[in-house]
């Protein structure tokens, strides 16, 4: 199974000049989704994770069968104002303005090696603020796994120093 | 295990009289989580369910280990404008102003039966949108399916005509 097969490239959107990667093919095939769970999974399996954080949305979709299967905390990483209870908190910068990631104070205990999840690799913004926020929390970031990798744009400049997988490099 | 421990009562979120049900203590532990989706897989074992729709954002949280777990397809539905697609889209009243939820087009077909996940059910305006776009797309709904339910705030009312299930009555 080629994996690459269920991500539909949407020319211009969400605007003009941009080649959206739309994951939902995938989602809509258990048998691809099946395996790429099973890819987190194989991935995980030689390491020392303590808790699965998933990137809203997108990232939820695919961080909370991984945690639901390998037994571990699931850390919702949420856009800024979204979470109820006390956060940390890190920016980073949008092509207009900037936008934060947030969890709560409680989420994550000092030490704890996190895994970052999220469907995708673009230019890494989102990402390496959600790596910089669990730092923040006192855990350290085991690595960052992503379905898709946009390889052109260079995620992983922005992501220097943090270990990366993706599934997909596109 | 009572799940309903891990549900946290915030106070005044997101604005002054709403009592906020947080979900995220149940997520971190690996007990109760697990315990929640096996619950949904339990409820859904006799039944004839060919898809999984989770709405976002946490009801993605537990659809998709529930797709992940029964194998079955597992169709996003967002809110107006994230997704790329041709799709379907339903208003819905909110206290001020409307928003509306969407699905892609080619998310479901006809004759399908459908089990709506979501984390909660308050007034029960999302979910009954999302009940009605379903049947736009030529779906059957043959449940809603939430872990908390707030039962002074009535939803049933609002899904009258539906199958609803919920794990927390508070």
């Amino acid at each position: 199974m080629q994996l690459q097969d269920y991500i539909r490239n949407i020319p211009d959107f969400p605007r003009r000049g941009i080649q959206f990667k739309d994951i939902t093919p995938l989602l809509k095939s258990p048998d691809a989704f099946n395996e790429a769970i099973d890819a987190f999974a194989r991935y995980c399996a030689p390491r020392s994770i303590d808790l699965i954080a998933g990137i809203e949305a997108r990232g939820f979709l695919l961080a909370a069968p991984l945690a639901d299967r390998l037994e571990k905390p699931l850390v919702p990483v949420r856009k800024r104002g979204k979470l109820p209870f006390d956060t940390y908190s890190v920016s980073y910068a949008l092509e207009y303005g900037e936008d934060s990631v947030e969890i709560h104070q409680d989420a994550v205990d000092a030490g704890q090696r996190v895994l970052v999840v999220d469907d995708l690799i673009a230019t890494g913004g989102t990402v390496a603020a959600t790596a910089k926020l669990m730092e923040k929390a006192g855990a350290a970031v085991d690595a960052v796994a992503v379905l898709v990798e946009l390889v052109d744009l260079d995620g992983r400049a922005a992501l220097k120093g943090y270990e990366v997988y993706s599934q997909i490099q596109i």
